[in-house]
């Protein structure tokens, strides 16, 4: 924190915070334009003005909407200056981020990131890091974009039980399920229309097979549970094998298939409780309100034992929104350098063991080609009933080579629907097992 | 803060923070309880134990769900006990409660409340003397119940430029309304209804006069757009003068009545910027996500420059997500007094003035039973084109002495809109203005 006299101020600041922002993508463009253009709010709110003293960048010869002389491509010349005092990642990824936040809360540089993947994998290393030298670590930005979700289970709840969060925080998969949804279209048709709309990547890998998701889910399980939960822990799954087939009879039952990224308090019948973290496409009810929402958009439903549910809602992605996610946070930082303080520590007191998806309560929706004949719907019940699964609904449709049955299962453990699974698909009468998903957001 | 060896501790906690609570309702009787349930948590999550050292009550006599040696009727001498580090204060109303807290904050304690009504009258009192000594004032609890409003507001949103906040913050009026719109039933019999169930007080003038919901407000206002705004600043109508009919008249136009807090920037033509804060029942479209919010529910829509808009839902009232809320607070402020560190002080940088009702642009409807007979609707028109407010939807119903005119006018500042309508009411053509409601939640 630079003593000099701020030339701009006058009045009682005198001091500036001087920040580092590394990667100057959508969101690090937009974070050093709302530096600028808000200098003087920020300036009130912090009690001391935001001196912005690089930008460190990949590609120092591409044109951006800053002063050249502020772009480096040494990060970690810029991240070691001495008027450093908080650093912004948001060049994403494990390294150099890793090394670059680390050093940063070594010395004593608190550190703002949207960096999910790398805080799912080292939030530990990093907290202790911070934890040791007094600096803070935030990442409200790392999870849901511009939705505040981080302070509210750090903070806001921290007096309260969490007992299950569930959140869309995957904008690209969102936005591809519910274009399936109201097009008809399959997935492959959609995920070019999403590319070419600028919602998926080139590689959209880390979206459509969970990744993402799961990433955000192991931050979330972590913090609601104070538990350390990393994204190996996740169980996930993607939605590359959805098809707008499913869609078409997820609406049969009133239902809408989303990605979701589920983390539950398990409570077991002797009273152990363990941390689910789960990510997978699933069917839920088109009056759960998380059905409804559509496109990018992203929402996290928290229940609580003394809060009940609440939800949060608003754009999850996207560079405005993810910057104002990330100014709040520097805000916070500054304000704690200015004032002495710090925010909230990594909290993993609980230490609660994760729950092997094999042991959660699931339900299950089997959609399978069958012969049709006398006794197969028998023959089927029984391969649950076997295995202690009970039937919520069987319903029949088609007929002769388009005989088709769709089943939907009352809550067991998932271990056992997967085992009544692999046994219909054993089964000379079930022809195909065309589609295996999960049912959420009901209450029995 | 007290140094002794905690007695249930034994590893790195040998502090403990003491709490005195000053009122045992619904809320305070649900803190107790958590404070005891949930004491190895809670400890584990601030550092350091919570110790109940009392409970301020009014009668003595009265059975409570607490040790009665903790019982006493002198809330003065419990804040003022040296072993007391933090001040609950749920006994609602000014006095004495006003008085209490700023002793507490003049002696360095901190304060959580949830008293709407002091805080929209003295928070600056408050504020000031919480500075002054460095100590904490939390108030999380004051503005819909369990769901994080002031902390994403003041934190979250630190970092952005918030434009507007629209909520439904007063379950008993919301649970009138939805009530009315389902069953077509008129206030009167709905708001005996809501009395029997428990869901509006005996005297309910407080929630049905909107002055609960101006008090919330005003708070938001304060902290939405960095000024300080008082109850008095907040225009103000209640929901006595909503009717069935009106309800009913509303679903044609695809929408419903709620009672609104809005807070708003509004901006001049010539740049110069202003506050308005005002609650009034409002025809909102049914494709609005307030309008789904029924019964005791409480949400808030905020739409900031950045972050766009986001969206908070949950349950507002109630023992046990209020006590959530105040636990929350409890936990952060007794976090700062363990690790140092202060939360977020007020802001009121901006002092920007108030606008009065009568500038801020509105959108009106008006329904009036009219004389049967050609040229009416073209005088009626004439009214508003006088006045530059043009008209945006127009509709005849019924006949004879029943015929009936519906005009929905596009935005204009309030006291145009007003005028018309006075102007209406002294036409010959107009035999009675039956009902005036403004349009919310509409882009145009």
């Amino acid at each position: 924190m630079s003593q000099t006299q701020d030339p701009a101020g006058g009045g009682i600041q005198t001091r500036s915070i001087g920040v580092a922002v590394l990667g100057m993508g959508n969101v690090g463009t937009e974070v050093v334009r709302i530096l600028e253009e808000s200098a003087d709010d920020l300036r009130a709110r912090v009690g001391a003005r935001l001196q912005l003293r690089g930008v460190a960048v990949r590609d120092l010869a591409k044109p951006r909407q800053v002063d050249a002389s502020l772009l480096t491509d040494d990060p970690a010349a810029l991240v070691a200056r001495d008027d450093v005092d908080i650093v912004v990642e948001l060049m994403g990824g494990i390294d150099p981020a890793r090394t670059l936040i680390r050093h940063a809360l070594e010395n004593g540089k608190s550190v703002v990131t949207a960096n999910k993947a790398l805080l799912a994998e080292y939030t530990g290393e990093l907290a202790t890091a911070a934890a040791q030298s007094r600096a803070d670590l935030y990442f409200e930005a790392a999870v849901a974009g511009a939705i505040p979700v981080i302070r509210p289970l750090t903070q806001s709840l921290a007096g309260d039980t969490v007992e299950r969060v569930a959140g869309i925080v995957n904008g690209t998969t969102n936005f591809i399920l519910s274009a399936m949804d109201a097009d008809g279209d399959d997935y492959d048709v959609v995920l070019k229309e999403a590319g070419r709309l600028g919602y998926a990547e080139a590689d959209p890998t880390a979206d459509v097979e969970g990744f993402d998701a799961a990433s955000k889910a192991a931050i979330l399980a972590s913090i609601a549970f104070h538990t350390r939960v990393t994204a190996a822990d996740v169980h996930r799954e993607g939605i590359t094998s959805v098809t707008s087939a499913d869609l078409l009879a997820a609406r049969k039952f009133d239902c809408t298939i989303k990605l979701l990224s589920i983390c539950e308090r398990v409570r077991d019948t002797d009273g152990t409780q363990r941390v689910s973290a789960r990510v997978y496409p699933a069917l839920i009810p088109l009056s759960h309100p998380l059905a409804t929402v559509g496109g990018a958009f992203n929402a996290v439903v928290v229940e609580a034992q003394n809060a009940g549910r609440l939800m949060f809602y608003g754009q999850g992605a996207g560079g405005a929104p993810t910057a104002s996610a990330v100014l709040g946070d520097l805000v916070m930082a500054a304000r704690n350098k200015v004032h002495g303080g710090r925010g909230p520590l990594e909290s993993t007191y609980a230490k609660l063991p994760i729950a092997s998806i094999d042991d959660v309560p699931t339900r299950y929706y089997v959609s399978m080609r069958v012969a049709d004949r006398p006794g197969v719907l028998a023959q089927i019940a029984s391969e649950f009933s076997k295995r202690s699964v009970s039937l919520a609904a069987v319903r029949q449709e088609g007929a002769g080579d388009d005989a088709r049955l769709i089943v939907v299962t009352h809550r067991a453990p998932d271990r056992a629907q997967s085992e009544c699974v692999a046994a219909l698909e054993d089964m000379d009468e079930v022809l195909k097992v065309s589609s295996v998903l999960r049912l959420e957001g009901t209450d029995d």
